[in-house]
Parts: structure tokens; sequence; C-alpha cells
């Protein structure tokens, strides 16, 4: 495989970016635009530039990656997505044509015209066609603030948490990108005294995940172990798992969280590729007792990405209401593939796998509603003089996430959700 | 939309079919075959021929539907599966062709020729290729039977089971069809004593499902009522959702089932319409308490369909051990899908809805090993005297759905899966 000459630092290139954009040529992530003249174009973004991958495959461009010209001609990123070599490939490819001295595309004027295209004139559409969803509940400090909440401070976690990555399977169908309005959802309510009832969730929250989305993997009945990981791994993007926590009340026992969920989850519209974020590689927190052998693994499989979420009220600017740091998470990347397989349960290329709620060890970095307010005792002020326990309606939620090791700066731009009055 | 005219009892055709075949000319039911010369087709099945309607849509038979030409020459049924007119169409109209004074088909040996094909020749395929996979727990004997086994026999039901449809999500990746072996799955399970420990599933069972197919459903943020729930599902298979007990026991407490249940699931490969299903309309069991009104429906929303489940040891011929009915069950799938959207939440083409292990009133309609042999206490014998408590490696398990009215019977087929030892 080539190496990733994509992510040399000292790269600069002939686009005009901004100082301190998410887009640097360092990050060269992959996503799908619609364009006034075409639907739906596979494309990367430098600086606040989209580049059209169509355009440039025709050309011919992409030939040596492996990576057919036919499939960028498609509606999603899904017939690029190979492999991790195709990926890689493709990727140096786009950051050569990128770099500063190289003028085959920067001096031609007509190609330039046909490929490049302002943000402002793209609407960013779901990247991938997601097959199964998978959500994750890997975050130590999440799971505690949870148990502490509705069980036992001195037993927080559950029996098997610090045994295995607990995760559920989620629903695809209602997977939105930025900027896809929502509507506070109905559902069955238990009132404290008396019958269930039916209502509007009061009690609607965000969650701060990020997600990972596979390359095809093993045929049914095989496993990927921790070392192999990695290989299956296209890359990431910010993942808002919209919540109804008075409907979870009610549902979740004995299944799992069901409508509480289903009716929406936010992802950001760039799939940030694992490559672009291997020099951000940190460890994880010490596991402790020590894990099952199929879950042991080796090296930095953990990154450090910086997590915020905005509270932006209709009336008002944004309110940073969450730091927390990806870095946080106890189970990693690829524990939880190598879990998700041991029993021989095949992932298929455009699965998604999220981490379920990323939240630090203080209350600052906490990544819900629920924890923050501390399932609404402790109400937040907002910079509009209003209060906020949970998400109201005509409230915008906006998480961002960025990685910045000294050297290299770069970002997953933002999921944006505005939750609208139900019909 | 037309009348059900195939559903007509009196309807005859010119095709040899055996007495008492699950495949009548008023079955009409839809799957996808592999041919030899093919790799897959999408085909209807009557007696033990399969048709071949890629053939007769290229010659202009099934222009009248709605359904375009090229849609017949997909691998998957989705292409087709357009909406409830358009398959009543279908439907009707493969009847006519099938009809025994119809002479068009019946006496063109060549397109004969290219189109019927013995069944034998034939390896059927995963009809639909699935979107989302949504398992409920809908059958009231079986929640009981599990509430009683491992909580309180004096409260087997937890709080919510009477209010709502109890659902939750699967794994659609590793949704198999019949005919295809499994592995016996590894998993993590918890001792009484000690630490957890991974290791192959020792508790294997089968769960006896059916499960529903919809058509496109309405946008994300709308709902499907009970009303319209009908018009869009578009049929059903007979469905084994296989669990692993020891696995499931350990890691589905806060979430649910995961990797117990994700390693496979087993479907027969015939797709029933709804509309052929209509002659067995049933009610339902009386609900009590009062459902909310979105939950309400009027006339029979249920259906009688008689199911089986056979063990077949490796040594030995098919022993039944389970005969129960989808009658059984307390939530109907309007009633599901009218839950399952009540927040909002879309569904698409193809997705599929199962209806969680089908149990009836007496121990010989237990439609599991775990109620079966109650928790492993009460052993079965096999015919050739070997018991069960759990299924074994190399037995074969078989599911078989029929239906009867006194004036028409049809069936489903089978779903046959044979366990295999693990790698």
């Amino acid at each position: 495989m080539e190496e990733m000459r994509a992510n040399d630092p000292s790269r600069r290139t002939w686009v005009n970016v901004e100082e301190g954009s998410d887009f640097p040529i360092q990050n060269i992530p992959f996503g799908i635009a619609g364009l006034e003249t075409k639907e739906s174009v596979i494309v990367t973004r430098i600086g606040d530039w989209v580049m059209r991958l169509d355009v440039l495959a025709t050309e011919g461009f992409f030939d040596s990656t492996g990576i057919p010209r036919e499939a960028f001609e498609s509606a999603s990123l899904n017939d690029i997505m190979l492999g991790k070599a195709e990926i890689r490939a493709l990727r140096n490819r786009i950051s050569d044509l990128l770099e500063v001295n190289n003028e085959i595309l920067r001096d031609d004027h007509d190609l330039l015209d046909s490929c490049m295209v302002r943000l402002e004139k793209c609407r960013m559409q779901l990247p991938v066609s997601i097959g199964d969803y998978t959500d994750f509940y890997s975050s130590r400090e999440h799971a505690t603030n949870v148990g502490t909440m509705f069980r036992d401070p001195d037993n927080a976690l559950l029996p098997n948490w610090l045994h295995l990555p607990v995760g559920y399977h989620g629903r695809s169908s209602s997977i939105i990108v930025s900027g896809t309005d929502i509507r506070r959802p109905h559902g069955q309510q238990k009132p404290e005294d008396g019958p269930p009832v039916m209502g509007l969730s009061k009690l609607l929250d965000f969650e701060l995940e990020m997600a990972f989305i596979t390359f095809d993997g093993k045929p049914l009945g095989q496993s990927i172990s921790t070392d192999e990981a990695e290989n299956y791994i296209f890359g990431m993007c910010i993942f808002n798992d919209w919540s109804a926590r008075d409907i979870q009340k009610w549902e979740y026992v004995p299944l799992g969280p069901f409508l509480a969920k289903n009716f929406a989850s936010s992802m950001s519209p760039w799939v940030v590729t694992l490559d672009a974020l291997d020099p951000f590689r940190t460890s994880s927190p010490k596991q402790d007792p020590e894990v099952l052998d199929y879950l042991k693994y080796t090296g930095d499989k953990n990154f450090d990405i910086e997590l915020e979420v905005f509270i932006e009220p209709t009336s008002g600017t944004e309110n940073r209401v969450c730091l927390s740091n990806f870095k946080h998470l106890y189970w990693n990347m690829s524990q939880q593939l190598a879990h998700h397989t041991i029993n021989g349960c095949n992932i298929r290329r455009g699965d998604m796998l999220a981490s379920g709620t990323i939240s630090g060890p203080e209350p600052t970095s906490y990544g819900s509603m629920l924890e923050i307010s501390w399932k609404g005792t402790k109400p937040i002020k907002l910079n509009d003089g209003t209060e906020r326990k949970f998400i109201q309606d005509r409230d915008s939620v906006i998480m961002r996430a960025h990685c910045n090791n000294g050297s290299t700066k770069l970002g997953f731009g933002e999921v944006r959700t505005r939750v609208l009055e139900s019909k």
C-alpha cells in the first residue's frame, strides 16, 4: 500500500485556504454535493471550495487508484469505497493535484471552472448509503453518569460494562445530514401516577457522538481482529444521536431504546478518512480489569479529537454547552469492530458504527443535556437569558470536531440540526 | 385498485400442481431464483414449477401493471415493489396467465420452455434487499413464559408490554435465506461464579417468527395509521430469529440483545403477498387494558397461519417440536407499523418487521427451545433416541407455515437451516 504522503504537514496548496480552516490540504475528506447542474456529485473539500471528483475522474486523473471511472458517477460514496488501498491512493492523488507546485490542475482554467465549486453553491447530502447502523455505549463517564442518575451511584456501571463494548442496533432510515430540520417526536410516556399517555416528547436531547463507516468486511461467520480492524474503516464523521428521554424511559426495558432514538440521527456531511486522522493517534484509558484476548490490542488506537456542542436559540447566538474529546472513550473503534464480529456477524460496505455519547470527566465535558442538566435538576443559562434543561423548539444544536497536534490542524466541519415544533 | 381476482378459490390452473401444494394458483408468491443460465431472476412459483417473470416481462405481459419492464431484470424484488396496486395487478395478471382456460402461455411451447423452470434446478436466494430490520416481541404467551422463567411468575409481563408493541432494531446484514448453513457462534458468557469467558454458545436456540416486508412508506416526520398500515405491506415470510441464550444473558442489559442475535437470522425464500393472505383473516386476542387511540383498529387484522417447527438430527428424521399459529399474536402488523412510525420514523421499501417468537398457550405450541425445554429443565426426546435442551451441531431446524380456510389452502414453503460446528 502507498505511504500516506497526503499527511505531510509541510504540504501547501495553490487553493486559497483560510488560516485555521477545517479543510487544509492535509484533510481531503469525501462527501456528496448537490449542485445546480447535477443532483448528487462525489466531491472533496479544500478550504471553502468543493472539488468535483466526477469531473476529474472523467479526465482520467484517478485511473491509477484502482477505482473505475464509472464509480465516480455515483450518487453515494459507496461505489468508490473499495478499500483502504484504493482510498489512500485516491486521497494521495487528490493531494498531489492540489499541491502548490503542481501545475496540472492549477494552470488549467477550463478544468478548474468545471471542477471547483464554491461551498455556498452546494447542498451537502448524506455521503453514504448506510446499511446497518450500530450504536455503542463506550464512554465510561457517560455510562457512569447515567447509572448514577437512574440506578445506584455506588454501582453505576452494570456488570458487563467493563468486559465488553456494550452496543445495540439502531435505525438507518432516519439518519439525516447536517442542515436537515427535525420535528419534535410524539410518543407514549408514563406519568408517575396513572396509565401511559400519548404526547409530544418534553425531554428532547442530543447525544454527542462520532461514527465510523466501514469498507466491505468479511463473509458471515468470520471475525475481524483488533489488529485487522482499521483496514475495514473508511472514515469518521460527527454524529448527533437524538434522544427523547421520556419515550425512552417507558419503552426501553427489556429490549433497549427504539422510538426514543429512531425519529432522527444527524451526521456531518464530510467523511474524514482514518488515514487523515493518523497524525492524531493517542492512547486510550487503561482498561482494568484486563479484557479478554479478542479485545486486546497493540499500539495507539484512539484519536485526539476535540468535540464541542453549541445550542443556538432562535433569539440568540451560539452557546457552547460541552467541550469533550473523542480520546476519553474507554473502548476504541478496533475493539468495537472486533467485538461486533466475534460471533461471525458480517459488516458490509457503508455500515455505520457510532461511539455512544462521549462525555469527559468534568461537567463541562458532558455530552448530553441529560447529564449537563443532571436530569433537569440543574438548568443552564443561555446568553439570551433563557434557561435550558433539554432542547426547546426552534433551538439549533451544533456539534463541531477538530484535531490539532501542533503541526497539523484539521476538522470535520459541523453537524447542525434545528428542532421544529411537531405538526 | 383492482379486485383480488387471483384469490378466487374456484380458479384452476393448466399447470400440474400436486394436491395439497403450498403453491396453488391462489398463492402466486414472489422470489429470486438463481439459474444455471442467469445469476438472479425474479420469479413466482406454481406447484413445483418456478416461473421466470423477467422472460414474461420482456414479452410485454406485465406492461399493464404499471411496473416497467426493466424492473423485472433486477436481482432483487425491490425494483418491482412499487406499491399495493402494482403488485395486485401483477399477481392478477400472473393468475390469469396460469388459469386453466387461458391459452396464451399454455399453448405457446417456446415461451413455456423459456419461462418455466423445475424447482430443483433453482437455487432460491434472498428475495429482498433488506434495509432496516425490526423485531417485535408481540406474543403474550412468549413474553409471559420468558418473564416467568427469568423474573417473577406473578408479574411476568413488564409494565409496558400491554400498552405498546415492544420492539427493537435488528441486523440486516446477517439475514440469510433458507438452505444456508450457519455456524455456532462464539461469544462472551458469564459463569455463575467468576469472570466472563469466551467460548462457543452452548444454548443455541431458534425463535419461530413471521416477518413482513414493506413498500415505500411516508417521509421522515410522518406517521402511518392502523387504517393505512396494510397499504404499506408487500407480503410475509417465515423467519427464524436464531438466538444464543448464554451470550444474550450476559450482554442484553441495558440496551437489548446484540451479538446473541446478529450472527444469523433465516428467512423463507417466497414472499406471500398480503393479498394472498386476505382469505385467512381472523380476529386478534382482545386487548385489555384498552390501547391508546393510535393503536386502535377496526376489522380483522390478524391472520390464521398454522406454524410448525421441526428438528432434524443428522442421524434421524424430522421431529415436530412446535405447532403454533400466527393468530395468537397479541399485537397485529397494523399496530406494529403504526407504533413504529408514531414518532415520525420512516420506513422504506424493503424494510423487514418480524413478529417476535410466536408461542401459543400450550407447551406444544411454544416457539423456542428456551420455552419448550423450560430453560433446559425439561429435555425433549427425538425419534433417534437423543435428547435436546437446545440445538446441537448438525441439527437442521425447519419451519413451515400453512393457511387453510376450507376452500383455499396455501403455504409459505419452509425455512431450513443446518447448524455447523464453529471453525
